[in-house]
């Protein structure tokens, strides 16, 4: 099968540093094909699309030089949208409204690039095409900076957050050396449930600096009392203590320790303070040494500046697989990356079903994590090590990256 | 006058992303020199010096390699020190400990890297010298990402910063734009006193993104009910509305805003928010949009990957500059970079008496802010431009950028 038609691209979710690598893996893919005719960008995910806002990606084609800046531009040219459909198929008027426009465009060709819930509305797409027989292919491409898809050796965007992360990491780390007196730095890095950013601050460490010299993952309940333990035996051996924490750490009750910081400010209501300030003032009131806390924010997702080149290249292989997929009639399937080796490291690609991929929340394996809670395992370090290497050649400027101008993101009323 | 003697150099304040391309533009210099024998680096900047914690520099003498990590190596690679030495030339027991060091090593040459308060101690050895007839050359060499010496076109690391800081804030703005739904986004940057790293930010706007699309710097009294109209205003026009704002902005009575957000957390201790941290709540209650802040921290001086090579040359140039001067029989005065022309960029390097440096606060001029207080002009955004261009050449090991191991300072007890 192979059929003529033509084609919609949307991104979705939260944005990485390389998902657009990804589309425009899938564009040079489906470019290259004469069944496709006309290949639609849905603008802000599966919303758009409901919303016939679409923009001609085929302009694209033939024009090297837009899509190698496409590559390297973070965020998502597409926008995004945080949308999840129901699953009631037969009820819900969305499913009719989609494949009504996926009938008036001639829309043979789906492509969907995002994290767990976008997985869960290409799952949903293709169990309503077969449901109601609509001949159409349907097929996920993975992304998301936590690294938590199943099915899937690492997900795109995650390499280059945990370069920017360990860059960053090794930065502050010689910012912190530099005065003689007793310091706790506190970095507070994304993930709610997995730790994997967090993990990969280990990344830093080199012959002159164990920076981080803790970590504190979410997939580990989070002991006040052991943290100060744990900080006060380093304080005693050496001057700077520098912590990578997870946002989503939580104590044994299961509760998020950014709760715990909840404050009340000046009219009233309720501020939520994040993980790392709150363990700042801990170790302020039980150590009283020199603290400071940062957190890392959405420069962790968004610093194309230092994308890994690994990272990249894997995000636009794995847009063409899934292109070269469904042009050889796959639906309901995401491209994945699977490791063949480490040292080398090699990866082959292929797809796998969807079924298997929406929904489920891949943590970091316990025993790649040490038994007291406040590291990782060298097999963990083996793992990420790969996944930051390479750097993206980018040109600037006026002395600042050259990225793909999001005129249509940014409409005036 | 050319002495004939031995030679420190140290460092003091807080870093910068190019002071250690100072140092090695000072040893480059001085390393050609035939009357200095030896090249001390004194740890921990004048604290270190009284403590006669000396690495010995020569050993870089030849080593074309390490010099060229050392340029593009952030933080500082010999240490810093916050310490102010007395006015009272007589009775302080600080002034003859060093210049007893001074006498004992047969030092000839003193270079101390920093901003306002080192060249206060640079002032002081000075004066100190000529009162006791002590034969030497006290020289300053200039840094900081605060923009804020006087007598000086701009400061060596602040390029660096502003680099880092546009580039965030572009990268920031096109996370941002992803959404359709309205949103703010408030960027806090460093700045006490002083708004040129906030006003750096303005950098980033380009053909089809105007972030930041309002600019609140210290130099001008903060009104919050303005700057919610401001938001309010633009809110108005367009979905998504970027803030750069200072962490020093202060009231009308002249308090810091983000004094405003002391809390009390559960100990009943008072936790001090950031300034962004507040307005966000104040977006968040006033307008009740989605509003999200970034604290760029300590990332704005410590991220030498993102390095401006224009910053980081002048920076060793400025090292050369002072060395020069002090073999040629200068002291007590700083080396300085004026500038000479704007398009194309040129400066030319020469000194200035210390006594009309340290001690000073530079501003931004209030002419180059518009009239409504919420914006930089043209004249600003020429004067910034130049100062970021160009990229700093890194070479990676592992993934990360080689910086030079600083052993030295993380001494294992």
């Amino acid at each position: 099968m192979n059929n003529i038609g033509n084609c919609v691209i949307a991104q979705s979710g939260g944005p990485t540093s390389v998902i657009n690598s990804s589309l425009a893996g899938v564009m040079s893919k489906v470019f290259e094909s004469d069944n496709i005719k006309t290949v639609y960008g849905a603008i802000n995910g599966i919303q758009g699309l409901m919303k016939e806002n679409f923009l001609d990606l085929t302009k694209f084609k033939g024009d090297e030089q837009a899509i190698k800046t496409l590559k390297l531009s973070p965020a998502m040219y597409l926008g995004s949208c945080r949308y999840k459909l129901p699953s009631d198929y037969e009820n819900s008027e969305d499913f009719k409204t989609i494949f009504e426009i996926f009938k008036k465009y001639d829309i043979k060709y789906f492509f969907y690039i995002g994290g767990n819930d976008s997985m869960d509305t290409v799952a949903k797409l293709s169990i309503y095409a077969e449901k109601i027989g609509f001949d159409i292919a349907i097929m996920g491409v993975p992304k998301t900076i936590d690294n938590d898809l199943a099915c899937i050796d690492h997900t795109p965007g995650f390499g280059s957050a945990a370069k920017f992360i360990a860059t960053s990491m090794l930065e502050v780390a010689h910012d912190t050396y530099i005065y003689d007196m007793k310091t706790v730095l506190i970095v507070e890095i994304m993930g709610r449930n997995a730790g994997w950013l967090t993990a990969s601050s280990v990344l830093a460490r080199n012959e002159y600096s164990k920076a981080p010299h803790l970590i504190y993952l979410p997939e580990r309940a989070f002991n006040e009392d052991k943290f100060i333990d744990d900080i006060n035996a380093l304080l005693s051996k050496q001057q700077h203590v520098i912590v990578a924490v997870s946002e989503g750490i939580k104590n044994e009750a299961g509760q998020y320790i950014s709760a715990k910081s909840e404050q009340v400010d000046q009219f009233g209501h309720v501020m939520l303070n994040g993980t790392g300030k709150y363990l700042e003032q801990l170790v302020s009131n039980k150590i009283g040494c020199k603290v400071r806390s940062i957190e890392l924010n959405v420069l962790q997702r968004s610093a194309g500046h230092i994308a890994s080149l690994t990272d990249s290249n894997e995000a636009y292989e794995l847009g063409r697989q899934a292109a070269n997929a469904a042009l050889n009639g796959k639906t309901g399937e995401m491209a994945i990356v699977t490791r063949t080796s480490n040292s080398p490291y090699t990866v082959n690609y292929s797809t796998a079903s969807i079924h298997d991929i929406a929904n489920v929340e891949k943590t970091i394996p316990d025993n790649w994590i040490n038994e007291a809670g406040n590291d990782v395992t060298e097999e963990l370090v083996d793992y990420l090590r790969p996944l930051i290497e390479g750097e993206a050649n980018h040109t600037f400027t006026n002395g600042l990256p050259t990225y793909l101008p999001v005129t249509h993101l940014v409409p005036k009323k």
